[in-house]
């Protein structure tokens, strides 16, 4: 049992190394659990949709962190924790640490506040191990541009943000990373496929998470 | 100016008592603007309809919490600061206390992690006086019964709740208020409306709001 959260910029390839341990995971037979933030929950994929939506009335940056917060508590205490309790794995796309990145460097809101807030949500609980997928700003743009093209779907309130608000979310991971190296796993969103997945599973492996 | 706020138990006569107030202001050629929580803007409408509908998706006690807390940071932000700073009064029905009295007395979670979490919401803005028309949850109960039978509507989430929870939301109002006299008045909902006003009238004349 574990709970792995992958992070990092949009485009950066979060799912495809999630899809890549989830073939891994059900090779070996361990029942697993893949969620994101926001949402999660019903009530949760509502709030996602108030805080993403680029028509209708927008949240101002407490708001909006009250919001995903608000989608964390529900996940936390409807999904994540029973999951566990069932000795399932969890894997979730963005978690906390997004928080932090987003409206704690993004929008200049006291990490302080974040964190306190990220704890009331979570009851304390930390994933065994969050992967970011480090990219630069612009390839992440790059990337989401490539995939808009190809899904016909435009970008959310978060991605239309500026260049300045995603560097700052970017150092907010990194710095986030680098003050807990053993929590985190800091993999370059450049290389291959083939290679983040096989570093992927040597972490979880030296950290002794999967055998 | 000045930032009223109206608190109780549902069918404790709040809103004919802010009428009472909004008739005399308006003789008096006073601005005001009659808000309400959880609410008072688009964004919040909307979240109140997450928090009191029967249908759909519920919030857990947390999430319940945030979610009222999201509301009133949208509100703080959006309309209650801009008009007090164009000098405008604020009579609104239910704020921070009403989170103290339902989720920390009423649901039991801990009354520090929601004041923290008011605090972070409203920036530290405090009524300059809270207003609590105070019932017994049976007569309250009578009330809103009598009211739904007149309007037929049925009741919403919170007010369906068990008397044993409205008990703990009454004694929580009452011991804030205990705790600051100068902040507070307390009512006696089963007295008549005039009664009533009068009283409204006289504190806020001794407290120098009202002239």
């Amino acid at each position: 049992m574990a709970f792995l959260v992958f992070e990092g910029l949009d485009g950066s390839g979060k799912s495809s190394l999630m899809r890549a341990l989830e073939k891994e995971l059900e090779r070996r037979a361990i029942s697993f659990h893949r969620t994101r933030e926001p949402g999660g929950t019903p009530l949760g994929d509502e709030i996602r949709e108030m805080i993403l939506r680029t028509q209708g009335p927008s949240p101002l940056p407490r708001t909006e962190l009250l919001l995903y917060v608000a989608s964390r508590a529900q996940h936390v205490e409807e999904v994540i924790r029973p999951k566990l309790q069932q000795n399932h794995w969890i894997l979730c796309d963005r978690f906390a640490a997004s928080s932090v990145a987003f409206q704690g460097g993004g929008r200049d809101i006291s990490e302080t506040d974040v964190v306190t807030l990220n704890n009331f949500a979570t009851g304390g609980l930390k994933a065994d191990l969050t992967i970011l997928l480090d990219l630069s700003v612009e390839e992440s743009r790059k990337r989401r541009q490539g995939r808009g093209e190809k899904n016909g779907e435009s970008e959310d309130r978060i991605e239309s943000e500026a260049d300045t608000f995603h560097e700052k979310v970017r150092q907010s991971f990194l710095k986030q990373a680098k003050q807990d190296p053993q929590g985190w796993l800091v993999l370059d969103a450049r290389e291959t496929p083939e290679g983040l997945y096989l570093q992927l599973l040597n972490a979880l492996q030296e950290r002794g998470i999967l055998k």
